[in-house]
């Protein structure tokens, strides 16, 4: 199917119990592969922290307003997942260049940076039926738990960015479903 | 296994007969996960040809010299190679948006792109026992079937670049591994 | 993708040839998973047969016209082909039975009979990029190596009747997709 | 290994709770592959409701009584059990047109008609070692949430039905393991 | 990544709860496939069993000094996990054999024996992200529900089995990755 | 299904032809997975060696007279054919210490040594519908490329010893599946 793509209207709190199977389909009736985008804090708390490593070095993930990307794509596993988000990243950091017409962000990962400053985080799991990534851009560089960049110092609208970058991955998850559907294997 | 990389000394002209199985393996005895580039002219002909529309549309996939990569995966089918070439491909983007200051190059799926002119050709397949990806990065833009962009344009060490990009594929693989490893699955 | 259906004017004859990964996009241009149905006469020879039972008992797989339909999945593997096979010939059986108005076509895993008449042949394989299915259906009972019964026999039109098929199996594949995105794993 | 199937003699109250893995095993002993038929009322609490729809939508899953069957297959997922349960709505509808004389039981995905009224219940899930299948036939139509018929509208005795239905698909999932051993993939 | 092995200078109790994904991770730092070992009592509470078999046997999974074994191998199945299981109960059994000087111990699937006595327990399971292997072989052969052997008996240092058994099994590994990259499939 | 043995009643010159899908079902009449064991030499030619570094290194896999085992698994990839192999060298190395009373013979990997003498050759591979496996024991060590040993130096019978072994590894197959189908998952 398709990738189904939406931005949420309202103000949503990302707490990490968002990253779930079916949360778009129970939410918004988003039935199969889709792409949320929705504005608004970032504070996940322990029991929904999902990479280990930020579990025990007790890692905040905090940010007081971000642009944030829910992804699902059924029937794939966590290494699909894995390569998806890097992809993902990249189309974000393609795009931030593009509006600031020099390659001032750097994607390390599936981090990306200003300089030292961090501008997203994001995680990538699995659940029996899906692949689940979050993506979060920062709106607001204020009060962060480490030196940030967020989109308002670059001037850059979160709704409008929000709409390129779903349209692009929508592009991208088209592509390469027909790449799939047009290559010859080798013998 | 981590990847192995390699930069062959010797040209190597690009037939697309070298996009097989084991061919790391058995040219230069790098045993698993690897990826490989060589220079030299690029002339694949049709029965070497792994996209259909290429095939269908009689197209030519020729250059006078080329930056090439070879890269295999073992136990990896086709759904996951296609993200990793795109991946692969906005490495090489990165790599060459920082070193011209401007984000000149622009990823479409697979295809690399400066303006209108075409800088790279690139197919991923799969055989029974690997994921193979071919990229071709032009370093010469004369006499190309169509309107292209070189290193040599952009005054680049193809060498050089090379082993940026290799060094980075390999980071990327090692980082993806990582992150596989340390992320809990989601109830 | 959604399943893309197409059925083709002229008449093609059936040499088993055609049931290969691709056929249906070289042919007709039709990217990703599809059905394609045709009318035409059906004479497999030996190195096209896939079943190795029939090869073994140098089966004649012949009709003098029948009703074709080619299956392609991509991404997917022989077990799911083969279960995908049996509900594809219980459409066309439950469409046949509708039709007659009573439950004379009995299905007995891939194949359909009337009494002791056969109606049909199909087989299910698989290549590395996707799985593969021909079914025929009999118009004509003629000269065929077993008693058979054909569409001809019931006074039902091939071409209305593939229609129908097509149809119902754009909407069993569909509805199969979207019963996968909407059901909560046992934990 | 062969599917095992077995009759219950005591009637079970279903609740959704028996779809999950290993009942079989835990309640019966049947190790491996398994369908079990027993009678009994349906009355699935949200808990237990695995079609988020169904959730969503506050659906009563209903019935006084019920012939009811729950298939287990390990090392299988959701995607082969979609299309096997649409095997078994299949084998049940043909069973029923067989007895009945006329092909008054349509099938629409994975549920069962008769004009208008309902006749079963039907939901393919997936754990971590094996995919599920609950269907349920009507044996009482009354006092259900919506419109349908059962077994004893049609005369037909449950028991001898559920021997009948397990036959068949034991036969079916036999003929398909051995489909999936002779045939000759295609290059 | 290649196998990461461990043996843990403190006793560590066993209790079962240990057998989960990251555990090696999360208590040791081992990021990726490993194989740790360490030296303690065994006592295994019904809700960390694995095996349905001793739960409804009510089986006792207990010893008073056993070396235990607890591997992880990412991004792998239970059908796998099942015959690496075999593999490395079998090497357990080749090294005591070899250090006896007489093929005494016997394996049986998944457990050893001297004459009727029991050597050691182990399962095989998977979680969503990786299979898990656990194994213990006796110290002590005293206590315990049936009559058994330990290394006690047979004058054998744990930790230096310990030390040989990770080795042996580190570079299985090794040799079984490299197996697999160095195969022509068959056409 | 169970796995279906056979030993071939005539000598069969192993050329490494006979290691292909559906060779037991073709030539013996046995559908499905099985294991087949015969008598007779061994001369691989280079296009059916299988192992590219045997096939770099022009190594000659010869034996004037051996126990062949020709394995194969339907559905089943290079992965766990690997481990499976492991396996079955791991029951010829214990049936083999077993008779001679003494834990002579090493398994290494896939091969088996008594002190410095090669006692077998192996190949695990893979084609798109199985997995297969060739195991040879010598029966002769007279005449062999390398230093070997072979059943008639130790005085056993082979057809006996095979009998023997293929007893042992249905077993071993009826136990795994078993083991797959009782096993609780690790949330």
């Amino acid at each position: 199917m398709p990738l189904k793509t939406l931005i949420v209207d309202e103000e949503v709190a990302y707490s990490g119990e968002q990253l779930r199977p079916h949360w778009a389909f129970q939410t918004f009736g988003l039935l199969g592969d889709s792409a949320v985008a929705f504005l608004g804090p970032c504070d996940v708390q322990p029991e929904h922290m999902r990479d280990i490593e930020d579990l025990m070095s007790a890692s905040r993930i905090y940010s007081e307003n971000m642009l944030h990307f829910i992804i699902e794509h059924f029937g794939e596993g966590l290494d699909l997942a894995v390569w998806r988000q890097r992809v993902f990243m990249a189309i974000i950091a393609e795009a931030l260049n593009a509006r600031l017409g020099r390659p001032a962000i750097r994607r390390v990962g599936s981090d990306l940076y200003d300089g030292e400053d961090k501008l997203s985080v994001s995680v990538a799991s699995v659940s029996l039926v899906s692949s689940l990534i979050h993506a979060g851009v920062n709106i607001s560089s204020r009060n962060t738990p480490v030196s940030t960049r967020g989109l308002e110092d670059y001037g850059i609208a979160a709704r409008d960015f929000a709409e390129e970058i779903l349209r692009a991955y929508a592009r991208e998850c088209e592509s390469a479903l027909k790449a799939r559907c047009k290559v010859r294997p080798v013998q």
